[in-house]
Formats: structure tokens, C-alpha cells, sequence
């Protein structure tokens, strides 16, 4: 199994409406809970109540697809709200994100880091340290995990910044932005990824869930290629459409056990269904 | 800060339907996240995307208001579906349980350990070694944690076992039970809850809501009293009632909040209810 490290503020953890996309199920994709692996089931982060779709769920399935037989685990350690400098080495949130990699790292590979923070420090001049604690970070980081090659995605912030709702105050977006990409620049192994005509939900902060579909695409992209990805990928919706999948039986097995477990099925009916699952029909 | 450590399987977790009962939401109780404490929002647990109403909520209600001005952190680590041999002392589960309980405990001082565990183990005779197993790991536990006088509640398995649904194989639920019983006898410091009279959601294994929030009572009462509860509370149906509250304005703050980031508010609307929040009305 290998695995990648979801860090940062709420755009990472996802807050894109779960009842707006498909859910992606796959039997080789799995997320950390308690320190195990289990199968993927979207929100993967639970920072908040209202946490929902994120852009490592689609990142995931690129990467299952074009790794045949082998498995990703998905480590999500964001935090909703979460401003630079609460992801400074000896912080909480640092620590802690340490503590479950290295759960994870128990029965997987780390083989990425996914980074996505900033709308927190678009005000009030906090971009002229933003770059020397994002660094600081991502040493800390490289030297406790034992990590010093592989790739750390850093996605930008939306252009839809700093207009209204929750996203008003995060006026210096712009600023950010630019100091993550040149993070990207001038860190080995380290690249970044535009949100350049991502949309946002109603309150004008967090990325709605098609755009984060597409954003786990060109992180993927990214991460894939070793490369900086500045502009949209060609044909973004096309791509998500590819992604379907039909639900594998192992798949529908679980969700008609989800199924049972809310109350919206009789014994009898889970059972018969269950047969025909078994029957493979 | 007070913090009490949550231990199990998935009847500790929580699999009542959260739309069966009012949502407990009060400033001074909080829940673990990343590490960190956030005001608590149900689900508590996030072991499974079906997680939902656990004892934890009305047994924090009951103790906040027991506690004037003090506030109640709960540190969520049941798994569901975990056996007993999954919470050996060098397990993933019990290392991750105990990781968290530190975190906790960097800012608040751990004064119980609710347990609820043993469907897994109600079969295949695995009732002749569970006390042992149990024993190893309060032991574990208080040792680990510097906590050899804090309470540990043992919570009782439902007397709808063995019959049903996903319920059906605990056939030995009662063998377990009696060493459950036998446990909180002989340790110290330790006390047992009944679940009896309870009820489950239809998979024939999960207590439903209102089971939850009556059992939450019957752990708290054996908490607060430091003696076991072999009956149901008199009057569990008004005490649930009595635990109603009027939402105070941070409460309404923050509902409002979810609102508008669920996209379910203009922003126009969000504003206006936040004045009128605001001007106390």
C-alpha cells in the first residue's frame, strides 16, 4: 500500500456539497481511521460536521487507475480554519499529522504530501512570513517522516477570494498565491497547482465539490508529471465523466451493508439483494 | 478542561440515526479533533460514514450541567466492529487510543474511560478468555495514562442480541455480559451499566437514538455515583426531556453558521439572522 499526506486548511479537508457529485467508492483506495485503513467513503476528512467533498477523493482515483492492483491510503490531517502559523513544527496540528502518518506508515509507503492552506493568512501583511513558515514546514516535515524526495503538491488559492461571504477578508489572496508558487519554484520536489476558474459554494471561501473534483485531477497531474500545473486541464469535465466507475460487487456489497445499517432496507430485502450480489447479478 | 476517553466498539461509537433525536449541541462540552478540542457536533465519532447518536453526548449534558461553568472534552477512539483481541496493549487501536488521550490531556485532565464493547466476541465460545483480555487493558490504560483511580464504565450488551439482522451471531451476548458484570465487581475503581430494556435499529445489533441518549444517562449516573447501574433509570423518558435546553447565542451562532456553509442561506438571510442574534433577539 502507499499513501499520501492530506494537510493544510479547509479547501484540503473539503467542504464541496457531498449531495453534488457522484461519490467515489473504489476497493483500492482507503483512508486512515484510528490508526487502520478502511475503505474510502467521502467525507474522508471529519474536521467539522460540515466537512464534504475534498480534492483528494478524485486525485485517488487517477491514481488507482493508472496503478492496476495496488492500493492508496489517504492520511487526513487538515484542519478547517487552520492559519499558518497553527501549522508551525511544534504545533498541535503538526504533531498530530505526524503521529497518523506514521500510524500509517506502519502498513504503507508515503509517496506524497498534499498541501492546501492560505486563505487564513490573506490579510493583515501575514504573506511577508507566510513563505519562510511554509518551508519551515515542509523541512520539518521531509526530516520527521524521512520523506526528502517525495513530491509535496501545493494547491493555489481561488481566484473568487476575497469578495464576499466568509472568503471577504481574504483580500490579499493574490500574495499568497504568489509565494506558493514560488515555494513550488524553489523547493526540490515541490510543485504547484493553479485553482484558476474553480467556483466556490454560496459562502465565497470554500470550493464547491465539481471544482474540487477537478482540482484532485491536476493535483494528480502534478504529482504524476513532477511538474507545476499553471493553467485548467484541457476538457476537465470530460475527464470527470471518464472517471465513473460501475460499482465493483465488493462495492455494492458495502453500500447495501450501509444500506441495512441506516434503516432503509428490511432484513428481507438486504438479504435478497445480497443473494443477487453473491449470484453476481 | 475535563476529558473523558471513549473506548469500544461501534454501540460506543454511535449508530443511532441522527435524525432521530434533537442534536446535542452545548459551549462547554467539546470533541477531539486533530488533536485539538472543537465544541462538539454529532456524529462524535468518525470510525464509519454511518456513525451517528452514541452514549457520549447525553452523558456530557448531564455532566456539564452537573458543573457549573466547567467544560467536558470527549476523546473519540471506538472502532466498530473491533473484537477484543483488536484492543491488545501493543494493538493499533489501543496505541491510537492512547496517542489521542495524550494529545487530550496536553490540555485537560482525563477523569474517566467509558467502555462498550463485546458483540464481536459474543461467539465461538470467546467468552473464556475475555476477562483476561479486559483486564490486560484497564490495566494497560491506567498505567499508560497515570490514571489508576479514574472511573472505568462497562456498558452492557443489549438483551436484542443473538436474534436478528447483524445481531444474529452474538448468540454468546449473554456469557459476555455476566464477565462485563464480573469485571466492574472485582476491579476498582470500575462499574458496570445495564443496557437493559434497550432497543435496536433495525440490523438487530445497534442501539437505536433515544437507546443511546437513556444509556448515556445510565453511564453518567454510575459515573457521578461511582456504582454500577443494574436497572434502568426511573423516568429515563422525562429525564431526557428535562436535558432539553434553549439554544443560547453562541449555540445560534454557530447553527447559523453551518446554515450559510451548507449553502441552505443567502447570504443576505445570513446576515440578518446574525444582527438579530447579535441585538439579542
Amino acid at each position: 500500500m502507499k499513501s499520501i499526506l492530506l494537510i493544510g486548511q479547509s479547501n484540503m479537508a473539503g467542504r464541496g456539497f457531498i449531495e453534488d457529485v457522484p461519490l467515489i467508492h473504489h476497493e483500492n483506495i482507503h483512508m486512515l481511521r484510528n490508526g487502520r485503513w478502511q475503505m474510502m467513503a467521502e467525507p474522508i476528512h471529519f474536521d467539522r460536521e460540515i466537512a464534504g467533498i475534498g480534492p483528494a477523493a478524485s486525485f485517488a482515483l487517477e491514481w488507482v487507475k493508472a496503478h492496476s492492483g495496488e492500493s492508496l491510503g489517504l492520511i487526513p490531517c487538515a484542519e478547517g480554519g487552520s492559519a499558518m502559523d497553527e501549522w508551525a513544527p511544534d504545533s498541535v496540528l503538526t504533531r498530530h499529522a505526524l503521529n497518523e502518518a506514521k500510524f500509517a506508515m506502519e502498513s504503507s509507503e508515503l509517496i506524497g504530501i498534499l498541501w492546501h492552506q492560505g486563505e487564513n493568512d490573506s490579510l493583515n501583511q501575514l504573506y511577508k512570513t507566510y513563505a519562510a513558515k511554509l518551508k519551515t514546514l515542509f523541512d520539518h516535515l521531509r526530516k520527521e517522516l524521512d520523506a526528502q524526495e517525495i513530491p509535496i503538491i501545493i494547491g493555489g488559492l481561488g481566484d473568487f477570494l476575497g469578495k464576499s461571504g466568509f472568503g471577504a477578508s481574504a483580500v490579499e489572496h493574490g500574495e499568497i498565491n504568489q509565494l506558493l508558487q514560488q515555494t513550488a519554484e524553489q523547493e526540490d520536489n515541490c510543485y504547484f497547482v493553479t485553482a484558476q476558474n474553480l467556483t466556490a459554494n454560496p459562502d465565497g471561501i470554500h470550493l464547491d465539490a465539481v471544482s474540487q473534483r477537478k482540482f484532485g485531477l491536476r493535483y494528480y497531474q502534478a504529482f504524476s508529471q513532477e511538474k507545476s500545473v499553471f493553467e485548467p486541464l484541457s476538457e476537465e469535465d470530460n475527464r470527470l465523466e471518464q472517471l465513473k466507475t460501475e460499482p465493483t460487487a465488493a462495492i455494492r456489497m458495502y453500500l447495501l451493508t450501509k444500506e441495512f445499517a441506516l434503516g432503509k432496507l428490511t432484513e428481507e430485502e438486504f438479504f435478497t439483494i445480497y443473494s443477487e450480489i453473491m449470484q453476481g447479478n
